[in-house]
């Protein structure tokens, strides 16, 4: 038995399947001065074509596994357009007339040195990085192929001297059982993929492992203890088998929660629907029980294509998802672009922080065309279902004013060409930035609906950019401030009379249900896979006893006491738990 | 008679200098393939040669104008690094032969025209931004001399066909009167500068005065109407010699104000005090009659050297500050970097968005030793004067109560060393996250005292990053939303009894009195500049008055609405007004 770092929750059980360390046979090839320039041509498309693949990559990931692992990639990107690392590439072969690879080999050396040597986990994790942008840079200058992993084999247990987020792309989940790496920790890149995919991951197991291990031993690994068992006894074996097989029979159990009703023991009844960014994602939500759609994010309907898609071209997917829904509420939430989504064919400007900058409203309010254009298609999808509007990034009510301006102009146009759509359709507001919780009466008086943001929202009340992860232990969701601001909106419809749901990623948090009790929250949209595991925690839960451990949180003043509280009332779930 | 655009207020009556326009002589050289790499060279010596340059300017004007007005040179940094002018410039030198100031020269202009040919106004600025820095590079590229400004002449008003910070930063602002530029407008970073510096600005005029001035030309120029007159006629001369005499009476009169309390015409006093940010601007804030400090930023010790200040050095600092108040409290703000504030010898990660990042207690918290240091000085200066030591970015009680037992360490410590110090010292916190104004309840409990920042506050509850000048329109202080959570910070100082100030730039805006006075805020901090025209609004004012129009603007729903009823009520103040 052999102690590491536990990753990634989980368990597993099988042979290993050993990855050859990606070492490049880089020769000391030397040009000659006049043949310099072409040198630089060879660099400059191996960046760009390195580019390409990661965009690629990150907007896979983006699809199948989410926006925030997505963004994985921009750390990459970045490197790739990091001057210091460049001007390194570039410096060694203007100055010392070597070949493109060699420099580039050097440069990724040089900056891995250096970060390791630092006693900080944090830059440790970078020169992973680095490395990972510098191999594929090397890929290209090099014509060297991909390392492949076994397909169509026997599940394994993949082991690894490290692994980056570009190798777990090419992953079959179907097919790796669980993975151990000697190199990463628990923030690693690679470990936030391994938690979103759901496979289990040991790591930091250097020193420890090492030379041991090749393909075909037997392996059990457990991502929740961080430990590894090399030739593993019968007895730990079995042991294993049945926690893997609890674990499998858990999944069925909770697969057969789809098709029941979100209702407490004492019989409240709550709404889940799901967060959603294409027709396959509704799909996958109706599949896991949701009733409707909480949010629609449509900016992946801009992405990944040379220009605007034409109001057709929207009309075609709003009406898809609103007929698929069967007749529960969608609500649609207008282009959210900027922050950290950009679209290639629409340039914004380079911003400092572009998280508290130009985006959502505030560049539709800024291009009337084009938001009027989605506006429109919103409204003829309207005619095939129950479609509701959401304005993102509202921060006031000259803002809301201006989005209902548009909107309306919208209908007249509609109604000028003589197509059908519901002129009574609800716009609503996202609560997201701090000032529209805080205004939240004034806002209520005008708007059909709020839908709570949690994720922006909590990020704005601390402070905290929850993607920097040098602070990310920072973002704490449960911080008495937030559920402050939440009671404040909660309140303010309530007092107005109009539907509020919540749609951040603490809607699909079971922890948090009692919150919701006690607020009075019955509509709560979520990723599909979180929709069965708060389901179950509220057909195990009753409002009586939730509303009370609800208000037993807001005695309380720090988020760790919170927090802790929760997940005491959370307890040893027989499904839920370990 | 020409209309421009008002660019920064005041009016000059003076003659013309008329600064040649700055335009190289760039001759068409090529390279033999064999020196390329040494033109490359040439380039980045340039490159760094300039960007030395731009630090160094940048905190010659943090020093005199402000760290608001220093960023704009960030702006120029980033153009030295932005990896798309620079692959441009690489490659002109590297497909074409061309030499390094070609390369520039060519590169600018493309950019230049590419950015003049949008019909957006933030991108023009951006083209004056580019010219600027190119201009720089040209300089070291051929060793042109920078153009000179007449030095101990008559007072001028400087025309020019655009003005670059760079060049304002050289101004003597005794010997110009005021300017008019051709391009530019009111966001320019030039109208920032010369409104930060106080000199008039009129802009925009283009193609309405360019060839027919020359110097030594009359000129009269208003840049609160945004108007020049060539040749005036004497009326004209007459009217704003008596326009620029009564500006220069009520400029005296404030003067007059600085030994006399500040005490509204119904007897409620307030306490004015000053930011500063060194011993300088303190002598200067006692010259305008400050009582004492409300914020002493103590960053700016840090900065401009190769390591950290010792114990010694600070103490040294925070000594003569807290004897030069002369028995006035002074509120010492703990280290606050991160960020836009970086310190050369400190490394800080790289980040997508440093204003919710890592910054402020969070780094002092993670740096012990460093933030021992600093309060150990602290406590030693606290037996020469009253010392209080507030918090920045302080966002749970967690963060309060860490930051505390630092300072009980800190007192140990100088007990062991038998060093004197007030053990009863005042630890404060910053209310500037949204979080903190949120549960200003809970963290009253345990602080000594509040010190409210508007600035930072205003920004992460608005969502609105104000140095962003996309949505710099945005960023409204008056927002209810701000205006609530302020309320709610001065209740629960109030109710917890322990003393509240606000130090933001909201203080030093004399609108913004009825608020203070309603919400009984006595306490403000600001700015040097701004205390006499802050307590000449409060001795024209009355308690109940202010109290009744304060109370107002809480009924009220828009910041438009709010702004527009504040500048209503201090209406045409005959010091204040034009």
């Amino acid at each position: 038995m052999i102690q590491g770092i536990g990753a990634a929750a989980g368990v597993a059980i099988g042979k290993a399947f050993v990855l050859p360390a990606w070492e490049w046979d880089v020769q000391d090839r030397r040009m000659e001065k006049v043949d310099l320039a072409k040198e630089f041509e060879r660099l400059y498309e191996g960046i760009r074509t390195s580019k390409t693949e990661i965009e690629f990559m990150k907007n896979e990931i983006k699809e199948t596994v989410g926006v925030a692992e997505s963004s994985i990639f921009d750390a990459h990107l970045a490197i790739l357009e990091d001057p210091v690392f460049m001007s390194e590439i570039q410096g060694i072969i203007e100055r010392q007339y070597k070949a493109a690879e060699v420099a580039v080999k050097e440069a990724i050396d040089h900056f891995v040195t250096m970060f390791d040597l630092l006693d900080d986990e944090y830059m440790k994790e970078r020169a992973l990085d680095i490395k990972d942008v510098g191999n594929r840079l090397l890929k290209h200058l090099l014509g060297t192929p991909e390392i492949t992993l076994p397909a169509d084999t026997q599940p394994y247990i993949l082991v690894a001297k490290e692994l980056s987020p570009s190798q777990l792309v090419h992953l079959n989940p179907e097919n790796v059982l669980g993975m151990v790496t000697m190199a990463g920790g628990k923030t690693s890149h690679s470990a936030i993929m391994a938690r979103a995919i759901g496979i289990p991951l040991v790591s930091g197991l250097e020193n420890k492992l090492d030379e041991q291990l090749q393909t075909g031993d037997l392996l059990v690994i457990d991502g929740d203890e961080g430990v590894v068992y090399l030739e593993p006894t019968q007895d730990v074996v079995d042991r294993y088998t049945e926690i893997a097989e609890k674990q499998r029979r858990r999944k069925e159990q909770l697969q057969l929660l789809a098709s029941v009703e979100a209702v407490t023991k004492d019989g409240y009844k709550l709404r889940l629907a799901g967060n959603i960014s294409s027709v396959k994602d509704l799909e996958q939500a109706i599949k896991f029980g949701a009733k409707g759609v909480g949010l629609f994010r449509t900016e992946f309907l801009y992405m990944d294509r040379p220009t605007f898609p034409t109001e057709e071209e929207q009309y075609e997917v709003y009406r898809q998802v609103a007929e698929k829904a069967g007749g529960h509420p969608v609500v649609i939430r207008t282009l959210d672009i900027g922050g950290d989504k950009q679209l290639e064919y629409f340039s914004l400007p380079e911003e400092e922080n572009p998280v508290l900058g130009y985006r959502g409203i505030r560049i539709s309010l800024d291009s009337k065309e084009l938001f009027k254009t989605q506006l429109t298609a919103l409204l003829r999808a309207s005619a095939h279902g129950h479609v509701k509007i959401l304005f993102p990034m509202i921060s006031s009510l000259m803002e809301f004013r201006g989005a209902k301006a548009v909107l309306e102009e919208a209908k007249l146009d509609l109604t000028a060409r003589g197509l059908p759509f519901r002129s009574d359709i609800e716009a609503g507001i996202m609560i997201e930035v701090p000032a529209a919780a805080a205004i939240a009466d004034l806002l209520a008086r005008e708007a059909d609906f709020f839908s709570i943001g949690t994720n922006d929202l909590v990020q704005y009340i601390l402070a905290v950019d929850r993607m920097n992860e040098k602070i990310a232990h920072m973002y704490h969701p449960y911080h008495p401030a937030v559920l402050r601001l939440l009671r404040q909106t909660v309140s303010a419809a309530k007092e107005a009379g109009i539907p509020v749901s919540v749609c951040g990623e603490l809607a699909g948090d079971e922890k948090a249900l009692p919150i919701w009790l006690h607020l009075g929250v019955d509509n709560l949209s979520m990723s599909p896979q979180a929709l069965l595991r708060v389901k179950h925690r509220i057909l195990n839960s009753t409002l009586k006893e939730g509303q009370a451990e609800g208000k037993h949180c807001y005695q309380l003043s720090t988020s760790e006491e919170i927090e802790a509280k929760l997940a005491g009332f959370l307890g040893k779930d027989p499904v839920l738990g370990r």
